[in-house]
């Protein structure tokens, strides 16, 4: 399980439900798991170019991204 | 709409109906239509690294990449 206040931080923008209200954010409920859990990787490494999902990436282990991934991918999408 | 070619072409990653069957490619089912269409300019313009989809998004015009973008963000979320 990820901690609370990674949920309510990635809701902030994706949603708590993870369906982002703002159409230039991407929904991640029931995206494909390892699909999230690499690009998070890329923006913790810079490997791919965002401020804020790097800001957030560096700040969490390996760990809490991986139950990240995983809490989303299990969403219903929309 | 998209090109029925340009729909194929994705469709080998990205399924023909936006659910990918490889976990490590995105769904773009019911995905958001400006998130689709930024991701691909990016990977066109080199803002956002991936060898395929470059590949892909250089030889398609910003019309296309817009039918395209409109389409799989109709598509049914799984």
């Amino acid at each position: 399980e990820p901690r609370g206040s990674s949920v309510e931080e990635c809701g902030a923008c994706h949603g708590i439900d993870g369906i982002a209200r703002d159409t230039e954010v991407p929904h991640l409920a029931g995206q494909n798991e390892r699909y999230l859990f690499n690009q998070m990787l890329a923006f913790r490494s810079g490997k791919r170019q965002h401020k804020e999902m790097r800001y957030m990436a560096r700040a969490m282990s390996v760990q809490e991204i991986a139950a990240l991934a995983a809490y989303y991918a299990s969403l219903p999408p929309r």
